[in-house]
């Protein structure tokens, strides 16, 4: 493993930033080039008509012979923007400009950023739906909960094709393989954990979710209020119909109930968590201090009290970003043809990534490097095998 | 001047131009690498938030700091595509595709291909809106009249960015610069010539206007049922309306009432034309038989009777295409920051296509080559120079 990774020190200025950005960051590029009569005439009038004839007779060629049956749009209304919240559409698109040149990066798929003016979960899947023969797959991204949920289980109904909001299933399958890598080095039963996730958005639902598939049993979720605990009056359906499945304790009030004694913290939340807090976890524990860019808790203050720390920023070791899932999983439902990313494929992605790690496994080393080339193609080998189980 | 454009016989089997489709003609590319964490840092988490944080602040920046402001959305329902008809969005796809690759190569813009799985007026109009922020301009593609003359309408009232029906103003575009270069090289005078459209759906009624505006006072204009004249009751209000503002002498009857003693033909209707009906024109005339792939007569057969002719083939002299305007006028367009294309700009386009012929021009060579690389640029600055005005 390089230095560079062990210890990414990286100090950037924003004029830095800001240049990188003009004019955005993504080109769309002819495969061969239009400069001849005959080129022109292939790829145009009169040779195209032909190509268009034959996918009017027969739409399934539509696949073969064009891009959109491995295009992703990448589609977001800019309600949820990383830590920043609803800076709108095009605020968002420096964000989705990102995601299409991870996509390229690591899943080897071409992709194009989508954003809507508007908010309203009809119009969303509506617009989507008509958006239909332009693409052969959906990443959701940086929508806020609840509507996401909506969003995406209507998207999922009424398109024969990969539909996935990132935020939520991403950051899930990331998570579930830190679990395993950070249980498997310290040589801990994931099943007897107790574990606490700080945020009931998009993010802590799914990890709340594929962690109880994965056999965790004893899960607290928090949001702003507290303990989500069906005591509760004031929570949406989502948060009601997660009540019934976590905090088997009965647990209520807040993070410092919830945190007394428990072995994983996972910060998906934005929100700070004090020292004294994290203290009175039991020995030997787990923190994913996973916010962007301010972790709840500083990793060097964590380390004081837990044995594997993560978070989600470049600059520390450990770093849970869903860049080690989301091209993979797309990449392996296409080639593998999928309508559906089902929660087995999900699964099989966060063993892929775990899988990756290998006898590099350390403390400090319970995920692979965002840069590790071989994350993607382990991944969509895994999503596509899982695909046709 | 090339022999390869004089007599640009192209031969194409079939297996050559379905072999260069596999795939699509398209993929999404970096500006810059994602290999190192510090690269990753600053195109995604935590450098993007900077980004997306000021953009947030002011919209403006939307502008320098993504690629929305000068990407082309080339926006389809697949109802009028080449001269196939309704064939629908997804093998509509091909050719928007080769849309894009037109626009890169002659115009050096950026745009994806956006194909709408909605014939509906409203539904159309509504999705672009909702996609605003996604682009910073829209072409409209083969969209059937007369549906496509309300879309283009709404689309201009409601969005503040170019939008162009190509169909219509690129074609009309394109046409009054041939025939600034026939009559030139005929010597003749614009403003007396008897002018006929043989085609009312988008393209016909655009070259009608752009022909209008440019001061031919003698245009008749035909449909499927013969002249667009006030007295038939058969006609949808736009050809009512162009009814007023055509057919001076006001003809009755079909093409060979309009053709006796014509001088310049425009075929835009798929429809065949017979010789004797092109033989009863005035001598020395003009024909443009443009539908592609089957001229409404053959060229070599024309040329009997007229003294220059052109196709929209690129295997006759003289093609009439489209890729001399749109490229080099939504380039103008976003460079002046234009929210409209004016009609000024449209004529402004024109003249640019004609001045690059030059000193070249002879009845064979009335255009420029659809190759010319000179074309764009001087198209794109007679249209950036007439918004500003």
């Amino acid at each position: 493993m390089s230095e560079a990774v062990r210890t990414p020190q990286v100090i950037i200025d924003d004029a830095e930033i800001f240049a990188a950005h003009e004019g955005g960051k993504l080109s769309v590029e002819l495969k061969s080039p239009l400069d001849t009569q005959r080129a022109l005439s292939i790829a145009y009038t009169p040779g195209v008509a032909q190509v268009s004839r034959a996918i009017a007779t027969d739409h399934t060629l539509a696949a073969k012979y064009t891009w959109a049956n491995r295009l992703v749009a990448v589609i977001s209304d800019g309600t949820a923007v990383l830590g920043l919240g609803d800076i709108g559409p095009a605020a968002s698109l420096p964000v989705m400009e990102g995601k299409s040149a991870l996509f390229k990066t690591f899943g080897g798929l071409d992709s194009i950023p989508i954003v809507l003016d508007t908010k309203d979960p009809d119009e969303i899947v509506e617009t989507v739906i008509r958006l239909r023969p332009t693409f052969g797959a959906v990443n959701l991204e940086d929508i806020s909960a609840p509507r996401c949920f909506e969003v995406e289980r209507r998207l999922i109904e009424a398109l024969d094709c990969p539909v996935m909001h990132d935020d939520q299933h991403g950051t899930a399958i990331v998570v579930l393989a830190a679990l395993l890598g950070a249980t498997k080095v310290l040589e801990r039963d994931m099943h007897t954990l107790k574990l606490v996730i700080a945020g009931a958005g998009a993010a802590g639902v799914a990890c709340a979710n594929i962690l109880l598939a994965a056999g965790v049993r004893d899960v607290i979720v928090l949001d702003s209020k507290g303990i989500v605990h069906s005591g509760r009056d004031d929570m949406n359906p989502f948060k009601v119909e997660l009540a019934g499945r976590t905090n088997p304790r009965g647990l209520t009030g807040g993070l410092a109930q919830a945190l007394d004694g428990a072995d994983v913290f996972m910060g998906l939340s934005a929100g700070l968590v004090p020292e004294e807090l994290i203290a009175t976890m039991a020995p030997g524990g787990i923190v994913f201090a996973m916010s962007n860019p301010d972790p709840e808790i500083h990793p060097d203050v964590a380390r004081r009290h837990a044995a594997v720390v993560a978070t989600g920023r470049s600059d520390f070791p450990n770093q849970i970003n869903n860049v080690l899932a989301f091209p993979g999983v797309f990449r392996g439902a296409l080639d593998a043809g999928a309508r559906r990313i089902t929660e087995r494929m999900k699964v099989a992605a966060a063993e892929a990534i775990f899988s990756v790690v290998g006898d590099d496994l350390a403390v400090d080393h319970i995920v692979p490097s965002a840069l590790d080339p071989r994350v993607g193609p382990a991944v969509a080998a895994a999503v596509a095998a899982a695909s046709e189980d």
